[in-house]
């Protein structure tokens, strides 16, 4: 155990987190594609132009795919991160470009500790993901499980 | 164009699209993981055992990923879609380990026209996902945008 790593009793309302960057190539948007979203508009430039994304757009899950990997990058790889039970909600508010480079902040809203799980507190995140013209591709909020630091002290 | 192709007049309250099924194996966990969120219950059997996870389980974006391909191939592809702008919220009820086969339904809760896009129509949908033990592992509702029957009748 590092002294280093956050715990839930770190992560307090209005600490923000910078996110990215990370740039997006056509054959990585491709790549997830023909795995998960093998619609015309994410795989063919031609279908994307013709499509009302105007051009190959990472399907909506790759955006939030690489928001997570952001994430993980940011804070929660240096973290007593527990998971998380889901989106509260997520919009794909513009259409992410083959060449686009991402890049965003995580801001904690709320915290919480769980009566279901001693010793493990919620923290409420709000997400922005921009793209290199400073355009708001995607927001999202959700909340993330930290261990508490008492738990960890205990079991020291 | 093909006259099978599902446009938004198609989608009626209450109609219900199978998802599924697909297995998911500890190696492509290990891949989404790798890529996109590398935290230690998702990359190492070890690790996810001594979580509350309980084992090797998928990132809830690997999930939400294989939920995506599923629609795709019940439905999406067969229609006249034009992209999500979201998801309204996403539960990820249960963890989806290594070894366990996916299975669901989409089902129409209501549809609208939009304003701000003529000739295309909003279809809400909730999204329910189940291991092979008819567990719920994953839940979601959210909007998809799809081509209007007039519109390609216009344009035919």
């Amino acid at each position: 155990m590092s002294d280093q790593k956050l715990t839930f009793d770190d992560f307090q309302p209005g600490l923000r987190f910078a996110l990215g960057p990370r740039s997006i190539t056509a054959a990585e948007i491709i790549d997830f594609a023909r795995e998960f979203d093998p619609q015309p508009m994410h795989l063919d430039e031609a279908a994307g132009r013709a499509s009302i994304l105007g051009g190959l757009a990472a399907s909506g899950w790759h955006t939030s795919a690489l928001f997570m990997r952001m994430m993980a990058e940011s804070f929660l790889l240096n973290s007593f991160s527990q998971g998380a039970p889901g989106v509260d909600f997520m919009e794909w508010r513009k259409p992410v470009l083959a060449g686009d480079t991402l890049s965003g902040h995580s801001t904690v809203m709320e915290t919480r500790q769980l009566r279901s799980r001693p010793g493990i507190g919620m923290v409420k995140f709000r997400h922005e993901v921009l793209n290199q013209k400073a355009e708001l591709v995607c927001r999202a909020e959700n909340s993330i499980m930290f261990v508490m630091r008492e738990t960890l002290e205990k079991t020291a």
